[in-house]
Formats: C-alpha cells, structure tokens, sequence
C-alpha cells in the first residue's frame, strides 16, 4: 500500500464533510493507516476532523486517536464526553492509553479512568500514570511475553501461546525467575530450535542490557541508539520486570529532543506551529524576542556611554554591526558544539579545562584570520591605522570571550542539571552583543578615541 | 549487562597500552559490547586505538569496526591492509560492509573488494554500492527471509530453517510470487499458527508498505517513523524484492538529519568535533564566521553612508543593536519554523502565500508589541518624541521584513531542491543584518536627521 495524501484527495474529502455525504468518507477513509487519518485530521477543520473520527468504527477510531499529534489531541477531545473517550482508550495498548489520558485536564482524567470497563486495563494505566512522562516507566509498555526459567521449552510453547494473545508484535522472550525477576532474553529463533524438553535456563542468554523505571526516557532512547536494540526491558529497583520498550518509542523521544534543542537555539518556545491561533503562535516567539529587546537596549546604554566620543569618530559606528555579528557567530557555534555533544553523551571523559582550552585556540586561530582581513581592509579603505588596530584588536578580544563563554554557560548548565539548549540562540546573542560592544568601546579608548 | 564506561576504566586501559600489557587489555575489553568497545577507541589516542583493535579476535573485531562512527573510521583504518580490512569486512551484514568500504579512499575500496574471499559477499557488496548513500537502497540489508506464495505452510517452515542462518534478526517473512516480486508480509505469529497444509497465499497480509531502492532514505525514515514500522522491505521499479531496511538504520537517518539541520542553524558545516585537530575544527567553522566578516563589512559601508548625518545624531547609532537584534532573532524564528516544517513534511497541504501571510500577521504583532515597548522607553530616557518614532517605526518595518523573508528564503530553496537549512543561521542573520541597517537609517533620514 503506498496512498500518498494528495490535495486532491483532501479537497474532495472536505466538500463531501461539508455536505455529510457519509457514504463517500467511510469509503475513502476506511481503507487507510490510521496515521494517515491521523494526519488528515489535523489538516481539515476541527468540527470537520471531529464530525469525521465520528464515522470511524470503534476500533480504527481508537488506533487514530493514538496517532494525533499531542498538541492537537487535548483540543480534538474537548466535545467528546468520558464515556466516549473512555470507549477509545479500552482499546488501545496501555501505554498509549496513558498517553493520552495525560494530555487530558485532571477532572477529565478522572472520569475517564472510572469509566473504563476493564479493570486489569484500567490500574495498568493508573500504575503507568505514576511514571514521570521522560522516564523509562513513563514510555514502556506492560503487554510482554515472558517465560520461567524452571519452564520447559514445551511447557513455555504452550504458555506463550495464552500471552501472545495480547502483544502486537513479539521481538524476543524476557526470562524471569519465580519472583518476576528478570533473568535474561531468549530470542525466538532459539526458542524455536530447541527440543521440547530442553529448560529455558539452560537456552537463555544471561547479561542482557535492561534499563530502570525511572530512568530518563531521553537516556534510554541513546542507549537503545547505541546498541542497536529494537526493545528493551523496563525493570525496577529489586530488578523484577515491568514492561518493555520498543525502538519507535525510543525514535519519538529522540527526534523530540532534537527538535526542542533546534527550537531553543532558534528562539521558540513551544512546538506550536500547527496551531492557526495568531496569538498562540506569538507567545511561542515573543519571550524570546523581549530577551533581544532587553539586550539591545543595554546595548543603547553601553553606546550611550561612548556619544560624546561617537561623535567625534563617527566612524567607529561603522563597525558597530561586524564586532556584534561575529561576537554572535562564535558564540552560537561554541553553545551549539557543546549542546550537541551533550546531547549525544560525547562529553563524558574531556574535562570542561581542556575543553575550554581547546575552544580557546580554535578562537584563536579563527580570530586571528578573521581580524587580519578585517584589518587590513579597514586600513587600506580608511586608511587609518589606529582605527584599522582597533577593529583587527577587538575581534581577537571578542572571538575569545565569545567562543569561552559559548562552551562554558552550556557546560555550566548542564552541571547543574538544567537543560544546556537554554544558552544557545536568542540568549547567547544577546550576552555576546552587550559584552561585545563594551570590549570594543573600551579598546576603542585605549587605542583610538 | 550494565557496562558504565568510566573514567578509572580509561584510565587503567589507557596505561595498560602504555605498557602493552596484553592480557589486561584483553580482559578488560573481551566482555564489553562492541559498541562500547568502539567507543573506547574514539576516546583512546590514534596509534593506541589501532594497537588495541589488532589484539580484538576477528569476529568481534569486525563488529567493532561498524559501531566506529564514520568520522574517525577513515582515519582508524589507515594503517591497515586492505587484506586486513578486507577479512573483517568478510564478516559483516553486507550493508555494513558497503558502509565501512565506501568510507575508504577510492583505490582503496577496489583492492578490498578484490581481497575478499566470499565471492557472493562481494557481489552484494557491488551491488549495493551502485545505490546512493542517501538513497533507501544505499542503507537496505540484503538478508532477510521470504516466502514464495504457492509453499504450503510445512515447505515454508524448511526453506527458512535455511534461510534463517544468515539474518540476525527475524521480524517478519517477505511473500513473493515465482518471479521474486514482493506481494505482502506474513507475521511470524500468524505463521507459527497455522495448520501445515495451508498455503501462503491464504495467510500473508496483501497491501503491505514497501518502498522503493531508489527512494530518498530520510522519506523512508519519515515513513517508518509515521507508521511505527520496525522494518519495511525494498523493491525496485518492477517491484522485485530486493532487501530490507530496519529501523535502526532510520533512526540513524533521522538523528544525521535533525544533527545536519542544528550544524547549519549554528554555523558548523561538517560533524568534526570528534577530532582533536586545530586545523580541521576551525576550518568547519571559518566560511560561516567569513560570510559574518563580509556582512559586518557591508554593512560598515552602509553606515557610510550615513557618517555625516551620525556626526550631527550620535544617539542614532546607540540604537544599531537593538535593530540588528530584532531583525536577526525573527529572521532566524521564521527560518526555524519553515526547515522544521519541512523536515516533518507538514507543510503540504498550505500554500506558500497562505504561509507568508501567516507570518506577515505574526511579525505585525510581535513586531507592534516590541516596538511599542522600545518607543516609550525611548521616549521617556532622550526625551526625544520623533527618535522613538523613528526606533518605533523601524523595528516594525525590520520585523516584516525579517519575518516575510525568513520564511521565504527556505521555501525558495526547498522549491528548487536545494537543503532549506542553509537559509537559516549565519545567512538569514547577516543578510538581515544588512537590510536592515539600510531600512533603520533610511526611516531615520525621513523621520529624524
């Protein structure tokens, strides 16, 4: 099946919305994945998406329901009551049910829990609820196949044939011990080549990589990268086993990450977009667009200082805009490079000094290049020497502030727990111009003014 | 297993190579998981590195030499013959294989392919070669196990007996017809539970996603990501099966796509951190910091201009920072906005003139909001009603501008296939930079000097 959404299919599928033609949507929407039906929802209108999810049947309604996108999940819901939206979630994997329970308001949340008929289903999620949202219990799933080491290879054929029931796709056997506690993995090839009377204990393969509940989610998914794992178990602290994480949970988290670490650096708040609302879209920008404000008018003070000599030397406003654009420059650069490699746990075995040496020379030598050209073009169109000195000065001072601060604010962030992407973008610009244009003043007044 | 590379194990690695002190090496490195191991050589010096992989025996040796990222695998291997190379490559998956050879310097490759022992290997090895690297042929594995539709469920479970020896991981059966081309999947739960007289052709699952060889890999990523696929397989024009694709290949796609877009945004043209020379850190960095000089010297020009004027209204240039700031933090958000959205392909279905006046209405009002907040401060600090007209009325006309032409440029770009993420970064913010000096100055000899 390869559907490609096309616009035609949309325009289509909106005229028949419009007109309720039943027939026509059940018909072009029911053959479809439900990420694509996820997907349309979220192009036509609200009431349109919402009368829509109304003409699916039960089951593929819960599968779409799972795929929305989080930010236009909780608006989606709003017209549907508990009981339906309680109907949706009795179907779907607890993991994804929990999911979108939280998206829910707290009082909603409630209603729906109790409206859930399935008992067993329902304190999955409510023990699932528990996990923070980024933690390895927060993104796991409780449906597993799992095996007793004092088992048969018969006796666990038989057993597994009653759990598979409830797994959407087996990947690999998790051994426990009597007491739940996770012993090891036994892939299916073995398994399915083994005799009947072999004991699991004696096939399993013992060291397997498994993670903690509690766990953060974003470390998880790193390692599952790292060792090309499809699924991992989830176990707690006395190692007794609770789920499992498969690798397209791990991708979410790892793409989401990237994607917040690239909007932080570029100055948005929230992943917004898909919303029409101009206000929402604003208040996504607009924090960012004040820290620039403020800065820039610390900067008019820091100039302000310097009028009198301005005027005398308006020349040195020329240069305004070059010591500020590379200060930015090297700033952004260094915070990315440490941003990135935080991100990808490269950072582990160099000390923040060498580091911060290393950033040191490469500053440096750029600083060193760049100055050069800006100096010599600034003497021989000026043809003023002092001018030309302090420019070619300045940028060799700036690139070094600039490049040290970029690597040392992530750095420090990051030690102290707080997300290192924070000092990238907007912020680490703003900091770079007012510190930029005081070393540019004040070399000015030593060399020039 | 829980290995935690630390640092007292480096360390004591570090000094047993200093000694060539063998047996701890081998001991202290047998039990890790290749990819630790791989990452230990990237943080070792060079010539320890290759000391330590040689005393590696073969097999793990050749798991080793894939987990070494890309960067530094040129550079590892170096030292080796292309014999060398070759009898590890003679154990890998064969798209590892083509991964690791067509890292190497091209004379290099021929020799190693003709060094190998494994006639078929080889001849996979081309024939994956022949496949773009960013291309879904160019990251497809060529085991996997498949099923002709006329087998009967009993001749099916011997020939995979077969076939199984050379995957590493079975996670469904590929069905074709006698001519080898691909009709749908059969789930091996499904499979192991069906009578042994049925035909696969009563039992696969038709209308199952493939795609196409010589399809881009980051969309196959995309669709892999959208439809929670673990592994798709590929056909080419005819719909031949050709091999597989898993996902944890995609995930490597999408992180090297989210990773390339950052480095561009940042002003980093290649992934080079890793290394530890001067020359070669600096040299990702200098073209951006060189299109920042350039800028910074146009627009000293474009200031120029207006010298005279500046001599008379010193307190016009305090003002520079704030207006360059403006511009260049909208240019950037807008930019931000359009490379990520394209990146997630959900830009489709709205027009690009729907977009840009989305944009235009969003800059509008942010820039209203920081313009009226610069005006009163302005006014209330100089006194000086028509300079904060002049500041007012400028930084709404850089916001539009910025954001009409942040969000423009990508598109653009995207249109005539060129990667939108070059727009954003050094280039949005210098190209800003200019513009708006020119609209800043040009308001303020209306309204001011």
């Amino acid at each position: 099946m390869q559907f490609e959404l096309t616009k035609e299919f949309i325009n289509n599928l909106i005229s028949a919305l419009e007109s309720e033609d039943n027939g026509y949507i059940v018909e072009a929407i029911n053959p479809l994945h439900p990420a694509d039906i996820a997907e349309i929802l979220e192009i036509v209108d609200l009431p349109q998406a919402q009368y829509l999810y109304q003409l699916l049947d039960e089951e593929l309604a819960s599968e779409v329901l799972v795929e929305i996108e989080e930010d236009t999940r909780e608006q989606f819901l709003e017209s549907f009551s508990a009981e339906e939206i309680a109907e949706s979630i009795e179907k779907m994997d607890a993991d994804d049910a929990t999911d979108v329970i939280q998206d829910l308001p707290e009082d909603v949340q409630e209603e729906v829990l109790e409206a859930l008929k399935d008992e067993e289903h329902s304190s999955d999620i409510s023990m699932l609820m528990n996990y923070d949202e980024d933690s390895a219990g927060g993104i796991m799933d409780v449906d597993f196949v799992s095996a007793d080491w004092n088992w048969t290879v018969k006796i666990a054929l038989q057993k597994l044939r009653e759990q598979v029931e409830n797994v959407d796709q087996v990947y690999t056997i998790y051994v426990v011990d009597s007491f739940n506690k996770f012993k090891g993995i036994l892939s299916l090839k073995r398994f399915l080549y083994t005799s009947d009377e072999t004991l699991i204990k004696d096939i399993y393969k013992k060291d397997s990589i498994s993670v903690l509940a509690n766990e953060d989610s974003e470390s998880v998914a790193l390692k599952m990268e790292k060792y090309d794992l499809v699924v991992v178990p989830v176990v707690d602290e006395n190692n007794k086993l609770l789920g499992r994480i498969t690798i397209d949970d791990a991708l979410d988290v790892i793409k989401e990450e990237a994607e917040k670490d690239y909007q932080m650096a570029s100055g948005i708040s929230e992943k917004v977009e898909s919303s029409d609302s101009l206000f929402v879209i604003s208040r996504a920008r607009l924090p960012w667009l004040l820290i620039g404000l403020i800065g820039g008018i610390l900067g008019a003070y820091v100039i302000g200082f310097f009028e009198y000599q301005l005027k005398e030397n308006a020349v040195m406003a020329t240069f305004i805009p070059l010591i500020l654009a590379m200060g930015g420059n090297v700033g952004v650069q260094s915070s990315a490079i440490i941003v990135q490699s935080l991100a990808n746990n490269t950072l582990n075995y160099e000390s923040i000094f060498k580091k911060l040496f290393k950033e040191l020379l490469v500053a440096l030598f750029n600083g060193f290049i760049c100055a050069s050209i800006a100096l010599i073009f600034c003497w021989i169109t000026r043809s003023d020497f002092y001018l030309a000195l302090t420019i070619g000065v300045s940028l060799v001072a700036v690139f070094t502030y600039a490049g040290l601060f970029g690597t040392f604010v992530p750095l420090i962030l990051n030690k102290y727990k707080i997300d290192p992407a924070l000092a990238t973008g907007p912020f680490i610009t703003t900091t770079n111009d007012i510190i930029g244009l005081l070393i540019y003043f004040l070399i000015g007044m030593a060399l020039y003014f």
